[in-house]
């Protein structure tokens, strides 16, 4: 059918997305109107006592809606965590779901959702390959209410789950359109109880979704062109509608970031950036991540003993937002120079003066943007600094080899020895 | 349960788009991909003739897709009109629809897949209210992929569907969330065979959509809060996405739509201004458009000889997007009190240097600019130039007073005075 071996066309598809201050207290009243008789409302044990699922609880209370509450899911979800919430579901027989939670409680729920759905089949199934099967979803899900309480994922707003394969030490997930949430509810207010360092590594999180979709491969130098669209993968690169997203996210990361995370009062700063990582997951949804995603699976996965701060998780973790944006200034200088002027307005969005910066310095100016931004933020110096040291290295290269469904969006083609590269200068950064 | 009397929060949702040169050749694939064995193909007389049809038609054959053709659209539809396409859909017994036109054919297909999927259903039964009754809509209503082969309407994204309804002389529509089509499929080399009339007029909708929805009440100055969220309504004034469309529209239109109206061989500006349609789109679709629109419908309704240069039409219409933009220059110098940073920021977009006007004037600033830029591109000059006189104007107020679904959007309220005031500046733009 298509008969240019690159891609032509790109798809935009996102949730239905609801924002406004206070809008969860409406959400008994939507599961009502969709007829739930048995709901199932997934978060975690911190969560479970705090305002968002307090908010969520009164309101199906109010409105007679029955549900069954899941609080075990596992900051950081590994293979384990996730079949748990899997049998959680099948022996439940729920017809809605509702995740109050960050990214892990999202994507817990939208794994338990799938394969609730599709009682017969093996976890590996539907696991993106080369680790599992990527199998095709054929059932049609339950509803999923996403209710997001960090500013940082934008699962809310796409068809990814992520997990740690603890076998393989990396992380890698399902990603398929089918996971969409039906509906993403906002609610600003769910974001001030963020501690500073979640405020801080979740915002990390939506400035590299904005940064590696406005510049991944773009939509049409992507290859094979798909044979049936059918087969349309749901990273694309990037495309005219993403890079609309992206860019504007950056410009509310840049504005907004900082004082997010110093203030946790700042209600417009902290709105402002819950609004943001919407804006990013609809735009690297669609366009994709590329390598600060894809290296920084092995980085969270071969965590030792690294004990993040403002995290109450009683495992050792490095949190998704950190470990993607530790190598951001080394993949940025890498590869800036197959699209320097993107790179530059980057740099330029996150406050850098470029006006007189040749395309060549494209890639040392914007590392050093963000090295500066990262500074600023009291990042960790560095992989070194979460626990990892040179003889690291080959098992971090090791964990990204896998990671092709984001790497190879990368504007960059890329070896083993340009992966070493990249880890190795990302072990400090000032 | 909402105890405000304004609304606190917005929906976004728009359709699934896919777009690139050449995309339509794969609808075939997507319609055996999705099981159809009864297709319901609508189109106009002009279009089935032009390529657009005829790549639809030849993907359907190669993929042993069967179809019915209807190509009795009406450009500008009526309640008439409508009424024919209904009858025809429900006699067919179709499992998919695929709408290949303007926003007239794609209005067309929602209203004929609502009603056959509704048959009990009354014609007013789903029209919005006061002139039709509003009721909710109950039943799934089949796939529809909209294929828009005009660079204006936006239709492809919205839940809206537009028509004349001859015995008030005035447009109304059904506007509803169940109507979005499920696929737009945007095929950039589709508008290179508008006439130039048709692309300017076309782009005058795009660039009243942005202009409108940006301006549009805020969301959470809008009232009624509704007390279910069930019944949000499909426009809820601007809010913080639909500002991102609204402005990104506008950037596309300065910049691309001069040269599309000018050079059909233009396949960068007519791409582009294909793309624009489909942001705006999902910007009104949201937020909702206001003066321009309301007054527009018995513009349009209340024709009497006017001929449209470039419509193969037999009989007299003033198009969609010259009725709406004719009255854009009084429109927002009535509105421009009210927000005037961000008229101001229109009229910047659209090219004029605004840095040291004073927000007082930039009502008069923004007219302006409209005025120049009409001009530039040899539009009609004013109402009096499509067979309008100032005995007109108190039927043309009266049409615009049932449009209340609109005009409430308006930052503005306005009395039946200042739409007369209105409609006698807007007489000659020149």
């Amino acid at each position: 059918m298509c008969e240019r071996k690159t891609d032509y066309a790109f798809e935009m598809a996102c949730s239905n997305i609801r924002y406004g201050a206070g809008v969860t207290r409406e959400i008994g009243m939507d599961l009502q109107n969709m007829g739930a008789r048995n709901v199932c409302l997934m978060t975690d044990r911190t969560l479970s006592q705090l305002p968002p699922v307090g908010v969520v609880l009164d309101s199906l209370t109010k409105h007679g809606v029955k549900y069954k509450i899941y609080e075990d899911v596992r900051v950081e979800p590994t293979d384990k965590s996730f079949k748990a919430a899997i049998d959680f579901a099948k022996q439940g027989h729920f017809d809605v779901y509702v995740a109050v939670g960050g990214g892990s409680v999202i994507d817990t729920c939208k794994a338990a959702n799938l394969y609730a759905s599709h009682p017969e089949a093996e976890f590996l199934d539907f696991v993106n390959a080369p680790i599992g099967k990527g199998k095709p979803i054929t059932a049609t899900l339950k509803p999923l209410i996403a209710v997001p309480t960090t500013a940082g994922t934008g699962s809310e707003t796409t068809g990814v789950a992520i997990f740690d394969f603890e076998n393989l030490k990396a992380k890698t997930g399902i990603a398929n359109r089918a996971l969409k949430p039906t509906l993403g509810m906002v609610d600003p207010l769910h974001t001030l109880h963020m501690p500073s360092r979640v405020a801080a590594n979740s915002g990390f999180d939506v400035l590299c979704h904005a940064l590696e979709s406005f510049t991944a491969l773009p939509y049409n130098l992507r290859s094979p062109c798909p044979s049936n669209p059918i087969n349309r993968p749901a990273y694309q690169g990037s495309n005219p509608i993403s890079d609309v997203w992206a860019r504007h996210a950056l410009k509310i990361v840049a504005k907004y970031l900082k004082r997010a995370v110093r203030d946790a009062g700042d209600v417009e700063a902290r709105s402002s950036m819950h609004l943001a990582s919407v804006f990013a997951g609809i735009g690297f949804g669609n366009a994709g991540v590329h390598l600060c995603h894809g290296m920084s699976y092995p980085i969270a996965g071969n965590v030792k003993t690294h004990r993040a701060k403002g995290y109450n998780v009683e495992h050792p973790i490095v949190p998704h937002g950190l470990s993607v944006v530790l190598t951001s200034p080394a993949v940025f200088a890498f590869t800036a120079n197959m699209c320097p002027e993107r790179h530059l307005e980057a740099a330029q969005i996150l406050g850098t003066d470029v006006s007189s910066i040749k395309k060549d310095d494209a890639g040392r100016v914007l590392a050093d943007t963000l090295r500066s931004f990262l500074y600023d933020l009291e990042v960790e110096d560095g992989l070194s600094s979460v626990g990892y040291t040179k003889e690291d290295i080959p098992s971090l290269v090791k964990g990204t080899i896998p990671q092709e469904r984001v790497t190879k969006l990368s504007p960059r083609a890329h070896t083993e020895e340009d992966l070493t590269a990249l880890f190795a200068a990302s072990m400090k950064l000032y």
